[in-house]
């Protein structure tokens, strides 16, 4: 399996670009829109084909790169069924498996941060890779004021989904705003501050968070509703 | 072994913390002063104990970690004898290996982007890791105009050791201006531009490259040759 993970400073989000080995093909996680030509050029330099782009969630401070990559490469896109993204060409749900050669990425729907957010598994013979969006962080956890976002039921998507996972899988955020880049389930469950609450805490605790709105959420839920305006240069 | 990469995003600098799963020892690589407390956060949280901190180089852009990851941990310090630090426990040399239980950690002297730098080459049983420091960057290198800087030393170093190691080696960079986190040796021999050039052509082409001096140059190199500052909060 080849791995990249890809940082965009403005927004301090993190792209991942996963590919098969054997039959090149290769999946996409996140793009963020500016960044495209850094993505063809790696996928060219990898010598992979682009077959599927997707996104964890609608994001709300970034633009998505999922139309512009698809228009570029001709790749299916996907993103959940309830972010109602007309241009996607499929909609994620729980329990999907995506075959990409001997690749098997495991779906799971995991909503809180928003209500539409989904992480990736992928289990490979010697190692377990979660690629969580902003359902966890490296020590810290995605916001619950927004897009129906939900701090009951991140705490339920969290304990009840990602944590019942192999501890050893390394996690791979769609975010880090210190510079790390990577963990594992095990740390997090020890050394997580938010999953050490119990349910009614952690409620208690992200609703009183008061963060203000990310910069550009006016329009960049709205453009991701249309894939990153695939129509807009 | 444990491996975690970790951004400075004032300077772009990468560090590296490394440790031995079994006997728990580890090594940090081109620590950032600034960032000591995350350090010590993840030492503590990951369960290992610091025996040994090592800079790639004297760095110009960014002011050493070493000297104050000594005074609170105790551990080791190590940077090129050519730097003439007089405050770090021991010098590196060209072949020396280091051990901390079953990891060896093999020193490779590179000249080029400055006079003192060095790489750290780790090959366990499935894969190898080649630490660059500023010799060999994702699709780039270092710059050679200051510090004994010298682009006919720096296209030897590449050319001729770094290039002779395995190439499916991972390159973990000291820098990456772009949010590229890893790549591998063979993808930089194929599609590093810098790569491409012969001896003369790349020597032309880094003394043409008239780059501003870094920003904290005068403050950080001193600074540097003191490991950071160790007596100065």
């Amino acid at each position: 399996m080849i791995l990249r993970q890809l940082f965009d400073n403005e927004t301090s989000a993190y792209t991942y670009v996963v590919a098969d080995e054997t039959t090149k093909k290769a999946c996409i996680i996140d793009p963020v829109k500016n960044k495209t030509p850094h993505y063809i050029q790696i996928l060219k330099e990898l010598n992979v084909k682009l077959v599927l782009a997707l996104d964890t969630h609608i994001h709300a401070d970034h633009i998505t790169g999922l139309g512009d990559l698809k228009m570029i490469t001709g790749c299916k896109t996907m993103v959940g069924s309830l972010g109602d993204v007309s241009c996607a060409s499929d909609s994620l749900q729980d329990g999907l498996v995506l075959t990409m050669g001997k690749l098997r990425i495991k779906v799971i729907y995991t909503p809180g941060h928003t209500a539409d957010s989904y992480c990736f598994f992928i289990n490979t013979e010697t190692i377990s890779y979660l690629f969580s969006g902003d359902t966890l962080l490296i020590r810290g956890t995605g916001r619950t004021d927004f897009q129906n976002g939900n701090p009951a039921r991140l705490y339920e998507s969290i304990h009840g989904k990602i944590l019942k996972l192999p501890l050893d899988t390394i996690l791979l955020p769609g975010h880090d705003y210190k510079g790390w880049t990577t963990s594992t389930l095990d740390e997090e469950k020890k050394h997580n501050p938010r999953l050490q609450f119990n349910k009614k805490s952690f409620i208690e605790f992200m609703n009183n968070l008061k963060l203000p709105d990310p910069k550009i959420m006016d329009v960049a839920v709205p453009l991701n509703l249309s894939c990153g305006g695939k129509n807009i240069n």
